[in-house]
């Protein structure tokens, strides 16, 4: 009878059974879980290798006890073990017949290739010719020996024990070039063509190294390398690709990661033997269609680590660069039937696209994992949807199948395709993550973090990526290798990101050490420019236009939205600034305008002329040059505002009045100044002097927002006349505009009551003068100072509606000025001080908590106001499920965000029902 | 019998009894309610001349009802009137012998000059013939005549009714220029040398001069006179001076202003009449002695007005200017003794001293008003110690006699004796206020306005000033007139203030036109640079040095601050940076020091080493070259800290780690840059490239504080050693070091923890070395971003204190920037849409909420917190008092304002008896 109160760490499965099941992520981590799910459950029961899952509990326990184990741990692994050589029908070191073992990671989430794995357990001098005899291959067994002692070396010796590097560059490293000595003195090229004396000759040299340069001996007790393989993996959970990746995709540190001993079946043991990793449905797009990639004779990790091109599974998943490779399909149709049920029943039983990873031993079928697939946005969608019209899903799963950030692949920009046709080919790859990416060649993520760091977009471009890649990886535009297939960590990494990545390139020649690319016999060299289309794999010359993204033809991706707009209650508007804007939010399904921004008029294309009012205004010498400035501008002002206007006719337009301090509207070198001065008709000495005046120390806390609308009252005046004049113009041509008028940079009530007033004085007078009886229009204030956060029940007798500004609100919460985060940011991410940019997410803790509390004052003075929020966080789902909890009326967003934002705010109000329930 | 439902809106007074109290300011005014004491309370029964006060109600139902007053008032008003002429023995509009009635405001709170007054209503052109019989003085009657038309013309008819100023310039000049017209062809030098002709042809003259600017005619019914005047005096509470009086001394609009109708008694009526000014008790210094100045026949405005230098009402009264002149006491003995009697009685029932007017009308004594006087800071402690003395208070009322505000002239900075002895004598006039000030000459409120906001010191010198002038008095450093005396215009607001003033310096000639000032033959123009002893009534030529003034020898005020230390519960701390400042702040009662600036040793004497040192590790290039500048860079933080620590033996100090952002630290101007780069042994190019890497655009917001801290640990690591290496010395020399160790510009919890890790090391480390068992110390933080304060709780986890950075904490509440406000606050002040500077009183809705929230969450996660502020609001009386009922343990605030925030603490101390009682 078991002791109850021991705690179980152990799970065992296999031959049909398990202990575990699918359920059990947290405990047994993804993949310890997905096989107890496979190898157990009635409706699978696949032919899963037997083996046993050590908990991510012992993985705490291990971290919080100084690196130890329970004491009960001993005899749990004994009988786990003994069940799994019952099993298995093999003995861990039995000299006759040998049972081999592999050591995995599995965390609770995915983190491809970021943990240690150790293979062939159980070799040793003596089983190694035991093996040989069993398999009757020793060139197989000496070579699996010579990999376990590698693997050994370098994850448990090296890495877990945290030795220097052997030779300063490590021990994995050292055995390579040993290897590669090798093959070169007797002129191979590949592994395979070595003799069973080179494998020894290896063995041998490879135990010289480890006595050499850890002064220890490789162990060969099969237990020993057991019990410390299952260390070395539990260390690696704090490994630093593993840490880094955690902070990347905030995997919280103590979850832990769960340890799954299996028995090691062989692809690479004959030429009946493959191995290959499959997706039940196509994970590029979304087609109900079986897509994978084998190796015969080959190891699991050969696929995965992109080094060979594989062959595809079936006819349909070929593609340019496996197309005159044997299909599975082909080669060995009745497994790869038997393959095409437990596809079929894995899709059923879980109603979601798998990722499976299968080896063929001898001709015996053996599924070795199963876990819900990546798949890019596109396919995300499709498959949502096909299975939501298949009624395997409910509409809440389908939305919540498709993560907000997803919808950015199918919005992201692309290269031109006009551009495209001129432009000049490099080369031709998988089209691993898609969309468009421009920038300059860097050959190391050092680099790549480098440039990026001083603003420079980058091609981050490599034989191939591995997990010390990411951090590169992640600020890089796009990603590019010559090796690896769709299923390559590079692949993996950047579809999990959207990031555009191309892989496979296999005509590029790259040299990492002289930061050179060849091709087509030219060559580029570090910081030359390329782009990438990552939809196609096309790789191009030069800079080619990036284009905007159209999702128009997407039949799915429109099903989707509909279904999102169905089910979120929170409104989702755009941050416009020109009626061309306003047309694609509307496209993009803006339900109003949430921020104009009335200064945008004076940047880009077309401001010239009313720049140059402005300056007139600002910089002229008395009253009459001034007013006479403004009332040109008034047209401009007018103009805009009517067509912006009449683009949302119907819909709610919130215009902010005049915010930025107005020394950003005049030009500060010395040419300009010259320039201006002479068309002002003043002296440069003046003009400079008057340029000096308007300086600031801290402008984000200067003279900005209604404190010019106070100081320059006129300022004020005459955009509330373009607004009414332009609304009053719409009316009687039959419109519905609905303009509301937003007072920024507020800090006490008495702001927005010295603006109504002026507001008051237009109305009646714009009101008289076109004969309306009404003008409908709403007044307002954003909330982007905590002062006007605390203020709000104050503020909110006054206004009409907020519109929280969190990019200022951030700064001034935080203190911390957004122009110059860059000193210190990156450090407080690095360190842990803060987990997320606060400018990318909205902080729930200290700006949430203004938001909150400003509502809640709002609604107790004025019940239906009404409340949004407008700064960047408006398209970042995460802060979007907040202001939906928030209790919000809308978020406004870049209309390009504005699909993510109703994805997002779906999701938030599926969550919240799902609470309440 | 009276109609109940009927609010009564007027109480009469005189004949030995009055319908109102003293109590009732609120209703009748501070002047009203006190005439009606005087007249009326058993212990008083002085000889008011009769009348009756339109109440505070009236004037808010006037405002509320468009200028209009209740139907019941006619009624009131005419019995009111009838109670007056049968008291006086006159009625009005007779014209055999005509009742004259003034017309005065009077506010709850005394605004000198700043509202309007009409005297001499009656008078027409049958009864002045009347008065001319009856006083048997035709010259008399026709100038108060001439009197009553001019205040007519201008107060009511031209200000009341909003007319635009007569010919441009305005009626009262006007008619002034007439009566100087007058004079000059008739070489008469002055009014009183005018014959009954004279004042006859000025009355036409004046009425035609109201005919053809008004096209009206001056009213000859006398109750249109009394009612369009009292209606007038209403309006003058909205006039520009008294708006403008309001906003600085923060009285509310809606208090409005009460009338005082009484009748006339005549100090100008012949010899034996005579007018004055006198005050219980010196409010000079404080002296129980009968102070005051008298003017022989003249009327109450000529006195106050400072035209004439009035003669001293007895010996005592006497100074430099009056010295020659005539007593009262000696020529009216008998009246003077009546008037002793009252200043005794009025003294014993107020038991407080009064400031009080009287007239003398042929041989009969009035008093026409009493109230609270005013006093220097000096007189209100010795008046307020020697009432408590003699048991006339208790020590609570004595401590509220004194405000904080006031202790500011004792603590004034004065010009330095030793200096003063050798500097060149301009002039010399009356001390008004007291205290030393240097600056440049202005010669009209306007350019004191305009330098003062250029960040220019000026003395704004006037012959004398007016309501008009109130503003440009606010700003400058010190006042000087030529006219004038101690109870002049300029005299009381600059008391009023504690403002350096200086009045009746009549040697000095004064043109405000021309803008010079000429004494002694010399000429000085605006811009060139005074000084004034306000204390003695000295001006110098030239900027002589000012130096602190001492109040050691002042026993008065040690008493006073005994008492404010038996009273107040809140511990004072000051700001100090170096020893010098410390052992200050220990003389004036720190208990402790709340802020010791790291950085200041990098700032001004001394600071040429340690300022190369930082620039050395600020823009050396490589981590050899920065630490070793760190590591000497230490000897001298070590020393500094333990200077200060030594000084403030047994108290706390709170030392905060290094503050401003690194750019602070370097020189931005070519010259200096290129001695550093030869210094440093780099190109100029590279150290410009260096310099301006550290660039922000918003400093405030940007790399500082503990974001330093983290970036750069080894800074945070060496200032930790210094203070730890220091204390440990100190106790090993059998001193009480207690460092408190103070982190700036949080934002998170997480920021704490990182700095305490440092601290734990370098603490282990330094108790090694030192074989103490322990170092006492505190570890907190500043509170001076919203989000610090609303992480509180959390914060607190960490913090053993907090101190509240209420400058920057204001700065980012408000988002605005102390060093840009320049170019709006003033606008905000002006149009009252803030009603005080945040930075100099604190914002107790916005900051002060976010105080008090971090307060109880501080608390409740760590009950024993220690709680202070630290910002320019520690010397603030109302913010001391905020932070009192917050529940803060300490304010700390500049060693010099450490007196005033001991006594505001004792006031908010007895407040919050008294609300609890």
């Amino acid at each position: 009878m078991a002791d109850l109160s021991v705690k179980k760490y152990i799970y065992s499965f296999g031959g049909g059974r398990a202990e575990g099941t699918g359920a059990q992520k947290n405990l047994l981590g993804g993949k310890g879980a997905n096989l107890a799910e496979m190898a157990g459950h009635p409706d699978l029961k696949l032919p899963v290798p037997p083996g046993f899952t050590l908990t991510t509990e012992l993985c705490t326990y291990y971290y919080d006890n100084l690196h130890s184990y329970p004491d009960s741990l001993q005899e749990e692994l004994s009988a786990a073990l003994q069940k799994l050589e019952t099993l298995a029908g093999k003995r861990l070191g039995d000299s006759a017949n040998p049972l081999l073992l592999s050591i995995r990671s599995g965390a609770r989430k995915s983190m491809p290739g970021m943990m240690d794995t150790v293979l062939n357990i159980g070799l040793n001098d003596e089983t190694v010719a035991g093996l040989a005899r069993v398999t009757n291959n020793p060139r197989f067994a000496w070579d699996a020996y010579r990999r376990l002692i590698m693997m050994f070396a370098d994850v448990v010796m090296e890495k877990a024990k945290g030795l220097p590097p052997a030779a300063g560059k490590g021990v994995r490293r050292l055995m390579e070039e040993q290897l590669t000595a090798l093959k070169a003195s007797k002129n191979l090229i590949s592994d395979t063509e070595l003799s069973v004396e080179d494998l020894q000759q290896l063995v041998h040299t490879f135990k010289d190294i480890i006595q050499t340069h850890f002064g220890q001996v490789f162990p060969q007790d099969p237990h020993t390398q057991l019990w410390e393989g299952i260390s070395a993996v539990f260390m690696s959970w704090n490994g630093k690709r593993a840490k880094e990746y955690r902070r990347i995709e905030q995997i919280p540190e103590h979850w832990g990661t769960a340890v799954n001993v299996q028995t090691m079946v062989f692809g690479n043991l004959d030429d009946n033997s493959a191995t290959g990793v499959a997706f039940t449905r196509n994970p590029g797009n979304g087609e109900d269609a079986f897509y994978g990639e084998y190796l015969i004779n080959a190891q699991g990790e050969d696929v995965v680590a992109g080094i060979r091109t594989p062959a595809p599974l079936n006819e349909y998943s070929k593609n340019d660069q496996s197309r005159h490779l044997p299909s599975l399909e082909n080669t060995m149709p009745e497994l790869y039937r038997e393959l095409h049920t437990y596809r079929d029943r894995l899709e059923r039983h879980f109603r979601d696209m798998q990722d499976i990873e299968f080896t063929i031993e001898a001709g015996t079928l053996y599924m070795l994992q199963c876990r819900v697939g990546k798949r890019n946005g596109a396919a995300a969608i499709r498959m949502a949807m096909d299975m939501f019209d298949s009624g395997w899903i409910d509409a809440d799963t389908a939305l919540l199948r498709v993560a907000p950030q997803q919808l950015v692949e199918l919005l992201l920009p692309m290269l031109d395709p006009e551009a495209e046709k001129s432009a000049s080919l490099v080369g031709k790859g998988l089209p691993a993550g898609p969309g468009g990416a421009v920038g300059k060649i860097v050959f190391c993520s050092e680099d790549a973090l480098e440039w990026a760091k001083k603003g420079e977009p980058v091609i981050l471009v490599r034989e191939d990526t591995s997990p010390e890649d990411v951090d590169g990886m992640h600020v890089a535009q796009g990603i590019l290798t010559s090796k690896g297939g769709m299923t390559s960590h590079a692949a993996l990494v950047a579809r999990g990101w959207g990031r555009c990545c191309i892989v496979g390139c296999n005509t590029l020649d790259i040299d990492e050490e002289r930061k050179t690319l060849k091709a087509n016999g030219k060559v580029w060299k570090e910081g030359d420019i390329i782009s990438m289309n990552g939809s196609k794999g096309l790789v191009f010359d030069g800079a080619v236009p990036l284009v905007r993204s159209s999702v128009k033809d997407n039949q799915h991706y429109h099903q989707l939205m509909r279904m999102t707009d169905q089910t979120r209650t929170l409104q989702v508007r755009a941050n416009a600034e020109t009626p061309g804007d306003a047309r694609q939010a509307r496209e993009f399904g803006a339900e109003g305008i949430g921020l104009f921004r009335t200064e945008h008029m004076f940047y880009g294309e077309g401001s010239e002329i009313p720049l140059h009012l402005m300056r007139q205004m600002i910089l002229s010498e008395g009253h009459a040059a001034k007013q006479e400035a403004l009332d040109t501008l008034f047209g401009f002002v007018k103009k805009d505002i009517k067509d912006t206007l009449q683009v949302m006719d119907g819909l709610p337009v919130t215009i902010r009045l005049l915010d930025p301090p107005l020394h950003e509207f005049v030009p500060h070198d010395e040419e300009k100044l010259a320039a201006l001065a002479k068309e002002l008709g003043i002296s440069l000495q003046l003009l400079r002097k008057r340029v000096l005046a308007l300086h600031e120390n801290n402008p984000m806390l200067g003279h900005r927002g209604v404190r010019l609308g106070i100081s320059y009252p006129e300022i004020t005046q005459m955009q509330l006349r373009a607004i009414f004049e332009a609304s009053a113009e719409l009316l009687r041509e039959g419109l519905r505009p609905h303009p509301e008028i937003m007072v920024p940079v507020t800090c006490t009530p008495a702001e927005l009551e010295h603006q109504q007033a002026i507001l008051e004085q237009v109305y009646a007078a714009v009101l008289q003068e076109s004969g309306l009886d009404a003008i409908p229009y709403h007044y307002g204030t954003m909330i982007e100072t905590p002062r006007a956060a605390l203020q709000a029940g104050e503020m909110a007798r006054v206004a009409e509606f907020f519109s929280f500004g969190t990019n200022d609100l951030t700064q001034m919460t935080f203190g911390f000025s957004r122009d110059d985060i860059g000193g210190f940011l990156p450090t407080y991410l690095e360190k842990g001080i803060l987990s997320q940019d606060p400018f990318q997410t909205l902080d729930q803790r200290g700006v949430g908590e203004l938001i909150l509390l400003a509502a809640s004052r709002a609604r107790a003075k004025r019940p239906d106001i009404m409340l949004g929020i407008c700064g960047e966080h408006g398209g970042d789902p995460d802060s979007v499920g907040f202001c939906h909890r928030a209790g919000l009326d809308y978020v406004s967003c870049s209309p390009f965000r504005i699909p993510i934002a109703r994805l997002a705010a779906a999701h938030a109000a599926i969550a919240s029902r799902k609470t309440a329930e």
